[in-house]
C-alpha cells in the first residue's frame, strides 16, 4: 500500500529496544491488507508476531484484552494517534502519515470555498503535517485560516471519528471548514459537530465536494429516529466493551432516566454494535448507545430500530431542546 | 420462549446467596430473545444486570473478559453445560433443559432406523434427561441401545458443537446413531465424527430425517478445500481469542510446519472467525483455523478461501492420509 509511512525501521528498532518477544499488530480496516507484510518485517527481530484480524475503527479499540489473553508484551497500533490515557500493555502508535501531496487538491477546492472568507481546517492524523502548507495555499487565496486546538487530541486541527473538539473550539471564528483527507466520514463529522458548511479536499481520489446535503439528511434522520423511539416501551441501553467505549455509569444513569419516565430499560454489554447483534432481541424497540457515538449515524439505515445517543435520549425525554442538541453538535458527549 | 426451563427461582436464590451486586447474563443465539425478560428476573434481587449482546455459540466462549471489564461478580451462562476447567469469575450454568417430550418424535423416527439393530444415542444438554425414556422406546422396538461416556463432557450421550467424544467412544459398538434434538448442526457433527448413518428426531419441528447426504457433501467439500489450499503460497494461521478457543502453541507449530514446506505463514488473532474479517487480507490465500473447529464446515460456502483444520493441514502436507483423517473424524483435534 503506497502513500503511507509505516515507519518500518523505527518499529523494528523499538521492538528490539523493548526486547519484545511476542508482538500484536493492530490495523484499522483500510490498512489491514498491509498486516501480513508488516508482520514479516517485525518477525525479523525474532519476535513472534500476530496480526489482529478483528475490526478496529479507532484507538478507543486498542487490543489490550487480546494482548493480555495471548501473553503479548508489545502492541503496535497503526493508523491512529494515542487516545487512551494509559495502556496496561506497552504500545507503539504508528500513525501511518500520508506521503502524498495535498496541495493540488486543496487548490482544486478553492472555488468551492469562494463564498467564505474565514476557513477552519480539519484533517486526520495522516495529514496533520500538511496543514502548514494548506494554510499557506489558502492565505495566498486571501482566506483567513484558523486551526483549532482544544487540547484533547494529539495535534491541532486533528479530528477523529468521535472527537471534533478542535473544530468545535473555533466554530465562532470561521465561516466554513475545509477538511483535507480521504472519504466523507470525518468531513461529515465536522459538519454535524459544527453545523457549518464543510468542503472536502480528498487527496486520494483528487475529488473536492461539499458534505452539507449529507449532513442535513443525517440530521433529519436523527430527528425521525428520536420521534420513533418516543413511542417505544422497551429500551436497550448499550454498554461498550472496548477500552475507550466503556461507560457503564452513563448507561446506568440513562436507564434510570428512562425508567422514571415509565419506560422499561435493559442493559446490554457489546463489543461490536452491529445490526445482527441487536436483532437478536425482538422485544427491544429502541437502543441507547453509550459505546461509539458515530455508529448510530453511519449505520442508521442498517439498523431495524432507532439507536439513540445520550443527548438524543435527553431530547426524547424533554430534558434538552432539539435546538440545544443541534448547537452542541450531534456527537457532544 | 416456552419449552425450556430457565430455573428462575434457583438463579435468584444463587444471586442472593453469592451476594452478587453486578451480574452478566450470557445466552446463545437461540435463547437470546429471553435475555431482557431474564434480566428483569435477576434485577429483582437488587443486582445490576447486564445482558451480553455479543455472539455466543458455546461454553468455550464464556464472557470472562467482558465480566472483568465491567466489574461483574457473577456470570449466568445459559444453554450450555460447563466446559472450562476453571472460571476466574464465579459462574452459574443454567443448562436450559427442554420441558417438551421427545418420545413421539423418537417413535416417528423408528422406520428410519429399521436397517440397523445397534443404535447409539446422542443429544444436547437440553435433552439428556430424556435419554432413559428414548432408550426404553428403542428397546421396545427391539433395538440394542448404546450411550457413550468418554468422560470429557458433563453427561453421557451428550454432544456439543466441537466435541463428539461420547459418540466416538462407541462407534465400534453401533450400526447407526439417533440424534435427539433440534436442527441439523449437532447431528451433522455426529455423522462427520463417526462416519456412521445418523438419523435426527427433532422434537421442536417433529421432523425425522437422515443427515447422511449432508455429511457426504461436507466431506467432499473438505477434500476440495484441501486441494485448493495445496496450491496456495501464503497462509494465515488463526488463533482464537475466546477462553476455550485459544491455541497459540498449536498455531505456532502449524506455522512452522507450513514454513518448512516452503509456504509463507502469518499468525492472526481473532474473536469471531467470520468471512468479512478474513476478506480484509487479500494476500492470504488460505487459512488454518485453530479456534472453533466447526466454523470451516458450517460456513465453508461463505468463505472466499479455504479455511482448514489442523488435521486438514497435516493431510495437505502429506503427514496424514485422507483415510486416517476420515477415520479420526473431521473434528478430532
Amino acid at each position: 500500500m503506497r502513500g503511507y509511512d509505516f515507519e518500518e525501521e523505527r518499529v523494528k528498532q523499538e521492538v528490539l529496544r523493548i526486547g519484545a518477544k511476542r508482538v500484536l499488530l493492530q490495523l484499522p480496516e483500510g490498512l489491514k491488507p498491509e498486516g501480513p507484510r508488516l508482520a514479516k518485517v517485525v518477525e525479523k527481530t525474532g519476535a513472534v508476531t500476530i496480526v489482529s484480524a478483528d475490526p478496529c475503527y479507532g484507538a478507543c479499540d486498542l487490543a489490550i484484552k487480546e494482548a493480555e489473553g495471548l501473553g503479548v508484551d508489545l502492541i503496535i497500533h497503526y493508523g491512529h494517534s494515542k487516545l487512551l490515557k494509559y495502556e496496561p500493555v506497552p504500545t507503539i502508535y504508528v500513525e501511518a502519515r500520508a506521503v502524498l501531496s495535498v496541495i493540488d487538491v486543496v487548490e482544486k477546492a478553492l472555488p468551492l470555498l469562494k463564498g467564505w472568507r474565514r476557513i477552519g481546517l480539519a484533517t486526520t492524523v495522516q495529514h496533520v503535517q500538511a496543514l502548514d502548507s494548506v494554510r499557506e495555499t489558502l492565505v495566498r487565496a486571501e482566506k483567513t485560516v484558523v486551526v483549532g486546538d482544544a487540547g484533547r487530541l494529539e495535534y491541532p486541527g486533528q479530528v477523529i471519528g468521535c472527537n471534533y473538539s478542535n473544530v468545535k473550539s473555533i466554530v465562532k471564528d470561521v465561516d466554513a471548514f475545509l477538511y483535507v483527507g480521504g472519504g466523507r466520514f470525518h468531513a461529515l463529522g465536522v459538519a454535524l459537530s459544527t453545523m457549518k458548511p464543510t468542503v472536502v479536499a480528498d487527496p486520494y481520489s483528487c475529488e473536492v465536494f461539499s458534505v452539507d446535503d449529507e449532513a442535513e439528511k443525517a440530521t433529519r434522520q436523527r430527528w425521525r429516529s428520536l420521534k420513533v423511539a418516543q413511542k417505544v416501551k422497551t429500551f436497550g441501553v448499550l454498554v461498550g466493551l472496548k477500552p475507550g467505549q466503556r461507560r457503564l455509569d452513563q448507561a446506568l444513569r440513562l436507564k434510570l432516566k428512562l425508567e422514571r419516565k415509565g419506560k422499561v430499560a435493559c442493559l446490554f454489554a457489546i463489543n461490536e454494535v452491529v445490526p445482527e447483534a441487536l436483532s437478536e432481541f425482538p422485544t427491544v424497540g429502541a437502543y441507547v448507545n453509550t459505546a461509539c457515538p458515530r455508529l448510530s449515524i453511519e449505520d442508521a439505515q442498517r439498523f431495524d430500530v432507532p439507536v439513540l445517543s445520550k443527548n438524543e435520549v435527553l431530547v426524547m425525554l424533554g430534558e434538552m431542546s432539539w435546538e440545544e442538541f443541534c448547537r452542541k453538535g450531534l456527537f457532544e458527549s
